[in-house]
């Protein structure tokens, strides 16, 4: 990283200037996860919810409620809902099929098994889906019913396009707004909607979040082939060997000669991988500076993030989500 | 089944008397089944949408509404909602683990992988979710919220109470509300809520469908230990094989020798069975009289099923409704 943000790190400063409406988001959340006839919920849930999250999704809502000078409770509410529809997502992908499990990947779901998984995330999105009922919004829940739409759209569409080498920038591009940008960018409109401002004002929160969310998941998927294990708790290569096109691969691929070809159909197609085959990949990648030209794509989503900010008024909050986007590219420059 | 229902089964007059609303119901799912991004989806989505399901809880909001003469048409938008809603919670269903794939359970997700049912059961919920917003009732959305909500926390119950001989009747109870008549109850209360009727009718019509869905999954369950697999598509003895505390073996444990005791807690709580288990069971149902005391609570409910009914004004769709609840029961006497 290179860069010393110690105590001054952007989601820091943010989450302090939001820490009383933070607790209630805590105690929300701790109050809804609970279950009267189920115990096992809370015991699932516990892990994820309470585990040190950075609360990024939820802080997006109530910043944006609070740059809008939004002066009720339902911000709560829906930073709430944004954090369970974001873990029960986080559960659903944990469910892996059999051939996966004997690889020996490490996921949250051998703690718990696939069943389970999949049943509590249901129940922490209907506990999501009654929390944005509270709030009697019905533009709210069109906006996070239409979110939840995108999700699982874009996570079915990883399903089937990401061993397939045809799969292209746009396709990339739906996928990571599938499964990243379309929460954060629910999460900072909704947060505009329940403040009453204008219509302007709610697409330049969209639209910060958008983009925001594809920069986020760019950096995601280039850290997977230059971070350290330490920074972002995956190893080098968990992609290239899971078989997942990234935004990286699709560039090396799309430039690929003949030979070159061969090789990605027989690792991530086939995913006939061997000893070397990751160094060699990298090798590619570094050949036809698809890192390099992938950090470039980070940095016009963060600028386009940065921009439809500019388009509020100046708020202090304002300039920490300037400061949280800057952030999230430092991660990879 | 010993009776002759042909041409005259009920919910084939319901069908025949509601098809010009339930060609609108089906022409709404295919459309809203459809993905422009993820083609996998009505692939996954056809066997189990169009495959000649009988449509019973998408009719009974159809019915309600009629009953209630209600002339717009949101009861096709709730009907489908409430099918995406069923097919939902059916693919979460078929997940099942290593272990019980290694057992060679003939499920659903044999065709597709755990993940497809996982993510594809997200989209279908997140479709269920834009229909019901469509028709702008907050009142709808909150009956919705709180039937999905009971669901998932049924199904978390299920999962942690069936193979606990500690199960009583009235957790099972829960669990049948969860699995089963949440959903029923909810179909036929926003069939009356969008007829704006009185509130004594709509909690008629909740009490209705509660009542229904119990006594609709007491058969099921009963059905499992005498029907035959043809009626049933289920073989006798599937709920003991799987070690699924259903009521039949609740009532025969409440009344068990130590004997029969160490009998039931080797083959459903450490699941120990050999050869001869299933008929030994069968005998000790049978020596408790635990299938006819069963059948004896789904006549209870069924009754009460009428009853809420009888609170209602006479209606043709009515007395079909009275028909189907008697027509339920059938199957079992």
């Amino acid at each position: 990283m290179g860069l010393d943000h110690a105590a001054t790190k952007p989601h820091e400063k943010l989450a302090a200037h939001l820490a009383n409406k933070l607790d209630q988001v805590n105690t929300l959340i701790r109050a809804r996860m609970e279950s009267r006839h189920a115990p096992r919920i809370p015991e699932v849930t516990a892990h994820l919810v309470e585990a040190g999250g950075k609360r990024l999704r939820p802080m997006l809502t109530l910043a944006a409620a609070d740059m809008c000078g939004y002066g009720g409770d339902f911000d709560v509410h829906l930073a709430a809902t944004v954090e369970f529809i974001h873990t029960a997502t986080l559960l659903h992908d944990d469910v892996v099929d059999e051939s996966a499990q004997r690889r020996g990947r490490p996921a949250a779901n051998l703690l718990w098994d696939n069943k389970s998984s999949v049943l509590v995330g249901d129940y922490l999105f209907s506990r999501a889906f009654q929390l944005m009922v509270e709030t009697g919004s019905l533009r709210v829940l069109d906006i996070l019913a239409n979110a939840s739409a995108t999700i699982a759209e874009g996570e079915v569409l990883q399903l089937t396009a990401s061993r397939d080498l045809a799969t292209n920038e746009a396709i990339y591009l739906q996928i990571v707004r599938g499964k990243t940008a379309a929460l954060f960018s629910a999460a900072t409109e909704v947060g505009g909607v329940i403040s009453g401002v204008s219509e302007d004002q709610v697409q330049a929160l969209y639209d910060y979040g958008d983009a925001l969310g594809i920069a986020f998941q760019i950096v995601d998927d280039l850290l997977d082939y230059q971070g350290q294990s330490t920074a972002t708790g995956k190893n080098v290569g968990d992609d290239f060997r899971e078989r997942k096109l990234t935004l990286p691969v699709i560039k090396a691929v799309a430039e690929a000669s003949e030979d070159e070809r061969a090789f990605w159909t027989r690792t991530i197609e086939k995913g006939q991988q061997r000893d070397g085959d990751l160094d060699h990949a990298l090798e590619l990648l570094e050949r036809h500076d698809a890192l390099g030209r992938t950090r470039q794509d980070a940095n016009v989503w963060a600028d386009k993030a940065k921009s439809s900010l500019n388009r509020l008024a100046d708020h202090p909050v304002r300039q920490m989500l300037l400061d949280l986007t800057d952030f999230v590219i430092a991660r990879v420059s």
